[in-house]
This record gives C-alpha cells, structure tokens and sequence, in this order.
C-alpha cells in the first residue's frame, strides 16, 4: 500500500511540502488540511494589495487549488481545521469547518506547517473597529473593506519593521495620513541609527511621521478607533495597523508532546524533522539554526518557509535532504530607500558573547562620474578577535539586495573580513565605484584588526 | 636609513601599491615613475567619456597627482619611462621623456604594474588613420578628436566583450552608425548562445548591427578607413575601434630574469611577490590564481589591479598581506539589458576536465504582481560529479550584478549548488520572487544530481 502523506496547512510551507513530496512520490498519498478556503498566496504581497500596487487578489494566488488537485493529485481539503494530532495512534482530529463535524485522519508521515500568528498589543481598546493586524489574507480583505467603507483619513501603523514599513508606503499612496510609532529606537528590528537615517529622511519627505522610542497606551474611540494614545501625545488614528511581530501557532504540536525549540516555535533538526519521528515541520511554525551563531533561532519568512517546506516533504517520502539555516536577512523598500540587514546587529552580537566592533562607511551606488545612483552607506559587524564577519546591513537608492545577499553568502561559510575583501566582486561604471561600497566597508574592518606599525599608522 | 620602494606604472595597481605602502610606513621612501603624464585615472570610464556620459576628463582622475605627492608624501614622476630593470644590482633604468636623458634609480623593494596593451589586429588595412584600439586615456582623447573632426557617420567596433559592448551603446549615443564584428559565436567571452540573446534584441532594438562568427579579413581606405570587410560582405566604417584582448606589458620583467606566468604576464605568488624576493607585480602585466580551477590564470581588470596593488605595495614594506584570487567576473551594461558572468563557460569547464552540464532557467526580476522589473535568465555551470558550482550567467533589466556576486561568493567558497540553494537571500516584492531567479538555478541543478527514484521522477 502506498503511504499517506498529511499536511496541516496549505501555505507556502505546507503547499511546498505537498508539491515536493509528490514530486519524488508518485504514488504517495498527498492530504492537505487547511483551515481557510485559500492555499498558497504570496503572504507578501499584502500591503502592496492594499496599496493598488496589486489589483488582483488573484495575483497573489501562486498555484490555484485546481491545479494542485487536478494537475499535482494532491488532496487539498480547505475548510477543515485540525485540532489535534495522536503522535502514537498516527492520526490527526479533524473539523469541517462548514458541516461542523469532525473526523480522524491518519498518517504515515506528517508536516505540521501552522504558521503563525500577528500579536496583538496588550493595551486598552485593541479590540474597537478599525484596530488591525496584517499577517492572512482575511486580514487584508477586513483592512480593504474598513477603508473603503469608512472615510480612513488618518491611520497609525504600531511597528517600524518591515511590514509597517511597506504598510506606511502604501496607506501613503491611497492619501492616508501616516504616523509609524515604534517601541525601540531603530527600524527593521534594530539596524543601526546610522543606517536607519536615510529610511527616516524618505518617510519625513513622504508625509509619514516616524516616533521611535515610543510606547503606546492605549486606543480610543466609541466603537470605532479615532485616537492612539502615547505617552507623550494623542494621535488621529482612523486605522491603526499592529505590526510588532508574530508568534507561531505550534499549540497543537506542544500539547501532542513534540518538543518546544526557540520562541516557542516547533523544534526541528536539520531535516525539518521534530521530535518525533516522522513528524515534520516548515515554516512559521517551527524554527531554525542560525547559521552566524549556531544557535537555534525564531525567523518567520516567506522564502524560509519554502526552503523548509521543500526538505520537510521531500524527507516526508524517504528523501534525504538537510535545511543548512538562515542568517536572518532582511530587507525592504519604502518609497526610493532600500535598506537590509543579515546576521547579527552591533547589540545581538554583544550579547552573544563576541568581541564585536562595527565600521559604517558611505559610498556610491554607481561610479562617481555615472548619472543617477546616490549615496550606500554600508555597516559591518565583526569579530576582532579573528575578523569574522557577524552581521551586515546596507542602505541606498539601488543595489541593496544584492549587495546584502553577498554578505549572506559570507555570513554562511563564516568568511573573515579579510576573505570578503578579496571577493572578485563584478564592476563596471553603472553598477558600483570600483571598490565596491562592500569592499570599502571589509577593507576598513580589516584594517582596524591589524596590529598597528606605529602611531602614525 | 629608511627603505626605497619603487613603483613602475601609475595607474590603478600602481598607485594603490605606492597608497598602501604610504600608509603602511609612514618613512620609506615612495616613488613612481610613470611614462605618461597622468596617473590613476578610471579606464573603465573611457566608454562613458567618448559617449559623452562624462563630460569632463577630470571626472575620470580618482586621486590628482598634486594629492599623491602633497598629501601622500608619494613622489611620483610621470613622463619617466623604465627601460629595463637589474636585479642584481637592485636598480631600473628611467628615461625622461622629455629631455631624454637616462639615469639609474636604486630600489630596495619594487612593484612592477606596467599594465597592459591593447592587441592590434593582424590584417591589412590595420594602421589606416581611423583604426583604434581603446585602453588609455590617450587612446579615448585620440578617438574623440578623430570623431571631432572627421564625420564619422559610421563605426566598426571589433569584438563583443565587455569594452566593445559598452563602445556600441556610446557611439550610437552619438548617432554613429554601429556594427559589431566579432571572431566567437557569442558575446562577452562565451556566454551561451540563450544568455546572449537578451544582448543581441538589445542591440537589434537599438540599431546596432551584432554579426557574430565572423572574421575581418580586411581594412580599407586610402588614408583614412573606409570600409571593413569580412568574409560575407564589406561594411562601412569611418571608424574602427579594435577590442578584441591586451595582452600584459611583462616584457622588462622578462628580460630581468623575471619568471612568466599564464599567458605571458609575470607569475606572481599570493603576495604577489615575483620569483625574484623583494620584487612584486600587480595588475594587468601579472597573473593571478583562478580560484575555480586552482590554476594560473590572465585577467586583466580594473577591480583586480586595485586588491593587487595594495597587496604588493603592504608587502613591499613589510606587511604580510595575500591576495587569494579570481573567479573571471565579468559585467557589462547594454542599452537596457545587463548581462554577467563569473567561473567558468561550459565550454571551459569540459576543456578543464570537469564533468560539466549547464541549466538555464528563466524567471523574473521582482514579484510577478510588482510593477516594472522583467524577465531574467540565469545559467548555472556545476560539476554533476559532486555537485560542485563551477560558473554562473545572468542576464536580465536589472538586479544582474548582485545575483552574480552571489555566485562570486559561492564559486570563491566552492559551494556546491545544493548549499547554494539553502542560501538566505534577501526577499521582498520588488526585489525578486520569492524564490530568487539564483536559487530557482540552483534547484534545477540540484535536481539533475540526485539519483532517480523512479522512471517519473
């Protein structure tokens, strides 16, 4: 008999799992659960359908359900929740969520591929109308709606990473007033105050004010939110968007027995493989190694989770693949600034336990005589024990991804400052200066581990 | 007594090697002599300068000479040629140019970067008034004063790498009329005919005339060229611009006793230290270690002089510093397609010994749901007995140059396309899919090594 493949969620980790195992088992039995009626959208595109960018919900959808039915035979059942799995009877209890009943389903092999899920702020009036988070589709379609149902003419958007970031840009595009308010005093999660000036510039020349350091108390209004309070003002909020982060939904997993890694997430070894044999899992709901300080790590992302979901199916059917890590990269446009971070900031390597020391140059995007182009600062983290690269992050009008995306590459075979300055890196005059803004950054780093000649060196 | 260090060449590996020294040892004695009277101006610009996207020569000048030797205490002596150099007794032969008188210049340590020379094409017609190759500076003012005042209405540029690439976008900038002639059957020194052709609609679009696999058998005119013909037809041509290769300027070293390496430039080691103790070379006359392939290669780049030079010249003064090597990276920008490469062709790689195959795929610059952006080509090289990276091309309307330093970094750490694939790049919507086109490669690669599982797999 053929073996029955289930998938608890039909996402972009469990939709990968699913198409992979399929894909090295023709004959597998290919089950997925999924609570909402759509599978596979690209999560990542919701604020840009709630700036017009997309028009088309449908532009969101990957793969449609059909195709995944007709065309890849897999059994995609939306609409059923799973409530718990029996890790020793290999069955899962499933709800449909039309008919109310429920059923027992079982397995040979499983990946549980839950998600996650946008946290709340815990102060008064976080439930009234016009109160969002941003993390699914049927928060975007609710957000859409409340718009254009209600005169929004003021919004405030509660977090200054990369979703409140594009979600700023966007609800600047529809004419909403913007105001960010953000606990800590950087954006994206912590890059540094250097790098994160050219993000406050474009957002105060785009009419969004940005509030770092800043708590908020509460929202009010009657039903509807009209004012977010903060510590040291009251601001107009027609529309308030919570975007400090996710937790991931590993409840069901936890209470079946599998082991808790970090944040809470699902733990998962190198084959995506939990606790319990047979049992994986992919995606926000599970966790990953760091590959910059070998410690597991909580990183909720699209590209991982099709990375993760790719290995944990193809293992689901007798494959053998490995999931190496992440490093954290992040990276994100907001109206002509492009910034991104990947591996470690000044403060986490600190508190890692490294000797850590930062260089941030600036450069030019292209060489100096080329039209267009602008100023890319670049900050390094390193080790000055043995130069090792910890982190980096890069701001700038263009080029930022693929320069971050190097120091990806160097961060994952753990390159010393050294190595990446010799990195035979392209050049001609539209794309870089002829050292490129990388290489300057690698190259003051290197040069502040030599040991000194003399004084004047 | 201090030490003398003596630096032959002022250009890009010249004066980063006499810069590097400077700052090493603030006491030594720092001279360069270099034949022309300007130093370290950006050749890569020359293109630009004759296109008229750099107005002013000036902007061409990275450091003005006045800089070196006020600010850096670098005596350089331009106008002074080196006409041979004794090793034995530690001293070179200078010519002033000017007054023509000789003198002999002691050295303790030296750096030999006498750079490289445009090669010639051996055919009739080949010093007709109107034919040009294009490396220095004086070449580009020649050039420009020959369009000046004569009415070129038409060019022949001879060869479709980078330089005769960027030469056809400048001169149709110009409204000169445009063909490209070239020996090989693809662009950019073997790319695959599917990575070319992106190129060759780029050129098409713009009225440039690309004629692959063809030989020049003649050029003609009476004093100045007219007409270039090949084997299939005669085109007209008021201008030449021959870029088919240099060739290094390595001759005084060999002469000296210095040993030669790939492609006769001078051999150096990884401090680019010469056979002769105390005596380096850097840029376009050395060669340097291809990191791919382990062996010497000759790659003469404006990037590579620059690490070079500043190797040799820490050395020259005692420091301990290695240049680790090349992976041939190549970019160029054409109209509006940008195309790279980096390691090694296919064709190279057989020709190495390497169980090679290539598999290009074809996906996108941004989100499919994100405006602008377009479609992008990558082509991946790998040894399918190990799965090893061996070269990667990209083609594409933007984003080319950071997915090829991906590569670079990879082809540099001899990454497998299997740990390519788990690389953690950086993801937005207008940045790329969420499968980068890379890692979408790198997956098709991987695909073909695993062993098959069954007949549809």
């Amino acid at each position: 008999m053929s073996q029955r493949f289930v998938v608890i969620g039909g996402q972009a980790a469990g939709m990968s799992a699913a198409s992979q195992a399929r894909r090295r088992d023709p004959k597998a039995d290919v089950v997925v659960f999924e609570g909402s009626e759509e599978v596979s959208y690209l999560a990542c595109g919701l604020p840009y359908y709630l700036g017009g960018v997309v028009q088309n919900e449908d532009d969101l959808i990957v793969v449609s359900k059909d195709t995944f039915v007709n065309n890849r035979n897999i059994d995609v059942r939306t609409g059923h929740f799973v409530e718990s799995i029996d890790v020793a009877a290999r069955r899962l209890r499933v709800v449909d969520r039309k008919s109310g009943a429920a059923s027992d389903e079982a397995f040979d092999t499983l990946c549980i591929s839950t998600g996650a899920t946008a946290t709340p702020l815990a102060v008064p009036g976080q439930t009234l109308d016009g109160v969002f988070t941003l993390h699914t589709l049927g928060d975007a379609r609710r957000i859409q709606q409340y718009i254009e149902t209600n005169k929004v003419r003021t919004a405030v958007i509660v977090g200054a990473g990369y979703i409140g970031l594009e979600m700023a840009e966007n609800l600047r595009r529809r004419g909403i007033g913007v105001a960010i308010v953000e606990r800590l005093d950087s954006v994206m999660s912590g890059v540094g105050w250097d790098i994160g000036q050219p993000v406050a510039r474009a957002l105060a020349a785009n009419s969004v004010r940005l509030m770092l350091d800043t708590e908020i108390d509460a929202f009010d209004g009657d039903t509807r939110v009209r004012v977010c309070r903060t510590r040291s003002e009251d601001l107009d909020a027609d529309l308030v968007i919570i975007a400090t982060g996710i937790k991931p939904n590993s409840g069901i997993a936890i209470e079946a027995g599998l082991a808790s890694g970090a944040a809470g997430a699902i733990s998962v070894d190198d084959h995506q493989e939990t606790s319990i044999s047979g049992i994986y899992a992919a995606g926000d709901c599970a966790d990953s190694l760091n590959l910059v300080t070998g410690k597991k790590n909580y990183l909720a992302l699209g590209t991982i989770a099709n990375k993760q979901g790719r290995v944990a199916g193809a293992n689901a059917v007798g494959g053998d693949e490995t999931f190496l890590g992440v490093v954290g990269t992040r990276i994100v446009r907001v109206f002509d600034v492009e910034v991104a971070r990947a591996g470690l900031t000044l403060a986490d390597a600190k508190e890692h336990g490294y000797r850590a020391a930062s260089k941030t140059i600036k450069s030019y995007s292209r060489a100096n005589y080329y039209p267009q182009g602008g100023q890319v600062m670049v900050k390094i983290i390193f080790d000055t024990s043995d130069g090792r690269l910890l982190g980096a992050e890069v701001v700038g009008p263009e080029g930022v991804k693929g320069r971050i995306d190097v120091f990806v590459a160097a961060l994952t075979h753990k390159m010393t400052v050294g190595q990446f300055s010799d990195l035979d890196l392209a050049y001609a005059p539209p794309f870089s200066p002829v050292w490129d803004p990388v290489l300057v950054a690698s190259n003051v780093a290197k040069r502040g581990l030599r040991p000194r000649r003399s004084s004047k060196d």
